[in-house]
């Protein structure tokens, strides 16, 4: 029953807490006193450490983490399909992935990516418990936590429970253009309007708790009635749930559970900053996971760009974990080119917020690549770009040969017109006594 | 010798100021104001509105605008290849594009493209100057005139002059990481440094508002000395320069001569707002021209992702013309596929920021696709969409067949898992007198 909550809560520092004290560059003792406050979070599952996980740590003093949603659809792509968009998240920098399949042998598939996996993975337990009866109705509180118990077992380090959607909060919805966009939501939705019942996952969160501390699955508490739309953004529905995940925040720590929260979605520029701050001061400055949010809804096909916007801004402002969004959001299941530029935006998108936050060193991989772009070392600059593979394949587009390595130019300008062979400062001599 | 802006401040209303109003649905009257106090300006060269130019304007009450440059390099592509990226340019909404043709004949293909262009181009002409000799230190103030105002005959709306790169500037780059990184810039030092002379634009100023008033041609004050990497970012040899462009802006002013400001670059988020207020400050309210800013320098093969992150934020706080950066910035010339994916990044950024600002109406497209999401109205999401052909090709991949433009959900969720489509609205009539 120890969590890494329950061990940094009685002073003990855990070798995953030394390990990410490590990468993290932080005092271990601070990042201990963070872990038990709850302000940053270590999502091992026990059985998932047993394999091939690498901790890491999410939360205010961490860098800012990027996740890559996979999985199937019913309609779409299969196990292999996922296991190489897997490898390539790893290989990009992902730093967590969620299984979110829902077609074909979805433990199997899980079961797969866990033993593939070196980073954290999340679940959503709500669409396995769907895919095992025919319809929405016939989900019981007793399924729910059974399928949990499994994927616990399985060794998930991670899992949005969406238990903060309440039957009360339904009417909220009833102006809204787009309604309810969370599948999680969607489903729990419709089951407590047919049943006339609260939402199963509330009525019995103490067994999901006594689940997540047996395992230590860290909580991703689910925002389902997160706005699908700016024009939904910041309502009464989407705050409603947020003070109810802000309740159930101080019930998981309670029970020394690892708890995060998730957040929009689709939120104009200008609500961004408040959003965060609500989150941070509602949830009790536990992390905060947002999917993008979207700063426009008119860009489908590229909503990797729309998304990464948003996530860059917030952040900047605080939080913790992006979700990242996939050109093909709204569209269809993302292929494994749109999962890569999805994660390299997101990479962006979180350096960005590390290097706005002023975080120390941030900025030294910017400075190093800046100088091996001042000395033509294109080499380098591959080496040390988000992408070197994509980075010099455009590169060798226009110039492949070799000599083209160490030329003082690319196809953009040419010789005669790059500033940078130019213009160099040594040049700058020749001014002594002139300016 | 009538610019917009001569008639403006006489208080007459051009046919191009009342074809702007209606199109950014402003009082006339306001538009007139703007026009006349040099916060708006409407780029059309006489010669280009006598063949196929429509008019448009840039500045605080206008939308943010978006900018595609477009051109040949000496090393890569060539005449008929830059009139289909200006075709598609236009068609995804480029609001102005630039002709930065090194390669070819410049001429020719400059004429070509103001032939079939309905947007404002722009150019800068020590490119062409410098095509003209062996070697930058043969260029005198006398040829760049020369080619200024052949150009402005030729009818190009809006010429990128470094007025403003000072000799006494020069030694601020020194302890610069990327030093000069502008084109037009590094032409400049290296000549000043040679001849140890003033800046010759700025010196020949005075000749160069003549022929801008002659043809009404708008300048834009280049910033020669923009920071080309986040540790160059607001720095003393940028600020300098700004300090200068601001000094030109009211000589511009004086002659009736219509004047915007190019800004960087490379700046970490957290400066953006700061950079965008000094720009309205010091150079008066004119309009600001921001390329990007790119908000990290390790993402080369991405930069128009994260030079839009950095022109959504500015184009929130203020800046009005966005240029585009495209994901070849750093390596190579664009290639079309590059063109449509950094204008698409830029409408996003640009429309976002409409958002933000709060413009009346900005929402409306997004609510409209909001609505056609909820109602699973495929065909009008797609037309409603900024780049409508590939929202299709996108949905299309998984779910090719007719029947599917009706169907309540896509490959991401399939039927069972759509939230959409799993709860709607109308539902909640059966929670009358339960909650």
């Amino acid at each position: 029953m120890a969590t890494q909550k329950f061990f940094a809560k009685k002073g003990q520092i855990t070798p995953q807490m030394e390990f990410v004290a490590r990468k993290e560059g932080l005092e271990r003792e601070a990042l201990r006193q963070e872990v038990a406050c709850g302000a940053m979070i270590i999502p091992a599952n026990k059985n998932h450490l047993a394999q091939k996980l690498n901790p890491m740590a999410i939360g205010r003093l961490a860098t800012v983490k990027v996740n890559a949603n996979l999985g199937t659809s019913p309609t779409t792509s299969g196990a292999q399909d996922e296991l190489d968009k897997l490898h390539l998240a790893e290989r990009l920098g992902a730093d967590t992935v969620m299984d979110l399949s829902t077609g074909g042998d979805v433990s199997k598939i899980r079961e797969a990516m866990l033993a593939a996996s070196h980073v954290p993975l999340g679940t959503v337990p709500i669409y396995e418990a769907l895919i095992r009866v025919h319809a929405i109705e016939e989900l019981t509180g007793d399924l729910l936590l059974k399928v949990i118990e499994e994927q616990a077992r399985q060794g998930v380090d991670y899992m949005t429970i969406h238990a903060g959607v309440m039957l009360e909060h339904l009417p909220l919805v009833a102006q809204r253009i787009t309604g309810i966009v969370s599948r999680g939501g969607g489903i729990l939705a419709k089951w407590m309007v047919h049943h006339k019942k609260q939402n199963p996952l509330y009525e019995r969160f103490d067994d999901v708790l006594e689940i997540a501390r047996t395992y230590d699955v860290t909580l991703s508490l689910g925002d389902g009635l997160r706005p699908g739309c700016l024009a939904d953004a910041s309502d009464q529905a989407q705050f409603a749930e947020l003070k109810t995940l802000g309740e159930l925040t101080l019930k998981c720590w309670d029970r020394d559970v690892q708890v995060m929260i998730e957040g929009p979605g689709h939120v104009p520029m200008d609500q961004l900053k408040m959003n965060v701050e609500k989150q941070k001061s509602w949830c009790h400055g536990a992390p905060f996971y947002t999917l993008g949010p979207l700063v426009t809804d008119i860009a489908p096909g590229y909503d990797h760009i729309s998304s990464a916007i948003g996530a860059a801004i917030v952040g900047w402002h605080g939080a913790d974990l992006l979700c990242y969004v996939t050109s093909k959001e709204h569209l269809g299941l993302p292929e494994i080119e749109d999962v890569r530029q999805g994660i390299v935006a997101y990479k962006i998108a979180a350096h960005a917020a590390d290097v706005a936050r002023g975080r120390k060193g941030a900025r030294d991989r910017d400075d190093a690549l800046s100088h091996a772009r001042a000395e033509f070392d294109w080499e380098r600059q591959f080496a040390l770009s988000l992408d070197p593979e994509r980075a010099r394949a455009m590169h060798d587009e226009t110039l492949p040969q070799e000599v083209f390595k160490r030329a003082e130019f690319c196809s953009m300008c040419g010789p005669k017109f790059c500033p940078m062979h130019n213009f160099k400062s040594s040049l700058l001599k020749e001014l002594e006594g002139v300016v």
